[in-house]
């Protein structure tokens, strides 16, 4: 019998200053900085898994990591592990909203029914102040009516190759998708608008919501009708579709479990 | 008869790192970065005043200034201004979300008729990750609806002597506030909540709202009674109320003018 514990942890972040998720050569990763972390108050060396590999410069409200310690010289309980992660990730916008004990086979990423990703782009005449890197920016105004129209024709299962990008390792193409919505609400003083992207589905592919959002954005500025998306999706060539939207504006923000 | 143009302009910005709305010599001010950005395209040495001077590490979304400018060289009108003092204060965390030629006589300051501030607070047990010095954490639970009790004893006319920081240069203690609300709504998916304290008045004192949050945070937490809070209003005695939150908090939200 292992005398190891696995942890169960909500994750967020701001994802401006790192090279994305995974821990890689020569560049800060969130999952770098959070096993540095978890080192420094128990002097073990693990490694943790999470639920949805986010790129460089993406956010998150609710990643979620799994990972196994040894008992600590002074046994603590989830709430005192978390806490000791969140001191020895200061000052990093890097910060585990809730911790603990999971089952020993709870796995973050193979056991997740459902991932609800958001992005937010920002339609307005000016760039972003206060929420510099948050969004992404449309200074003409998009029609989010055509961009929801749009965003129906995608849902369900289907072949993404379209919108799926190159050096995705997925093994097939193929996934289905449960919602994608596309809603404004007021920003500014001055008619500024806030859209969210909404996506729902058991997994993505690489970029898939990025590529959505590029090919939504064409869309919304009237270079699209929004039936244009189907025949893109039909195509199965990532060409057919719009450009891949910058990853400020996209957040992870809740995973489900059973 | 003068060739001035003068302009009125919204402003939004993180202050974090700023000493705050006005110009000081050898700490960067949101003042000065403006104006040096306006001296960029314009060739032209000017000074701007502002409706509200905001502290070190204090937010806006509608701070309001204005500025007189000579003819440019090449003509330009109001939107331009308002690009080109945009596309050289990047990378800067402040941008003017809109500008337009004012009358002769317009004063940001002394013509504006109300302002609207709000203090948020992110109450759940872990520091902010996302939003880093973008709210005031407090981990223990807060009693919004006593907080809101509480509140409503400072409404109307009143010596706010309790609430005023030593080094305020108002004539008079006295100022009518017109509201002052504490609501709450959820902030991430594991009950943490979000405070807005939302604060409505022609003029505040230096510290005022700080000091009301510092001050309503007490009885959030139990120490005080809602009815505390008027018998600190009463002694006219800084000493009587409560701490000054800190600035992360505070946002500059809409100035109103006839």
């Amino acid at each position: 019998m292992s005398d190891l514990t696995r942890y169960r942890m909500t994750v967020e972040y701001k994802g401006t200053d790192y090279s994305g998720w995974q821990r890689q050569k020569h560049v800060p990763s969130i999952q770098q900085s959070i096993e540095e972390a978890i080192t420094k108050f128990s002097g073990q060396n693990i490694t943790i898994h999470a639920a949805g590999r986010t790129d460089a410069g993406v956010h998150a409200t609710g990643q979620v990591i799994h990972f196994d310690l040894a008992p600590t010289k002074k046994p603590m309980d989830a709430f005192e592990v978390t806490k000791a992660i969140n001191a020895h990730l200061r000052p990093a916008p890097i910060v585990i909203t809730h911790g603990e004990v999971a089952r020993a086979d709870f796995h973050a990423r193979f056991d997740a029914t459902n991932k609800l990703y958001r992005y937010r782009i920002v339609n307005r005449a000016c760039p972003l102040g206060l929420e510099k890197n948050l969004a992404w920016v449309q200074y003409k105004p998009l029609n989010v009516q055509a961009m929801h129209e749009a965003a129906q024709y995608l849902i369900g299962k289907h072949d993404f190759t379209s919108f799926r990008a190159a050096e995705c390792q997925a093994n097939s193409p193929i996934r289905t998708l449960d919602r994608l919505s596309v809603t404004a609400r007021p920003y500014d003083n001055h008619g500024g608008t806030e859209i969210w992207i909404e996506a729902e589905a058991q997994s993505f592919l690489h970029h898939q919501i990025r590529n959505f959002a590029g090919t939504l954005q064409m869309v919304g500025e009237g270079k699209w009708k929004p039936s244009d998306i189907k025949t893109a999706l039909e195509a199965k060539n990532r060409a057919a579709a719009g450009p891949t939207a910058p990853p400020d504006g996209l957040y992870l923000m809740r995973i489900d479990y059973p």
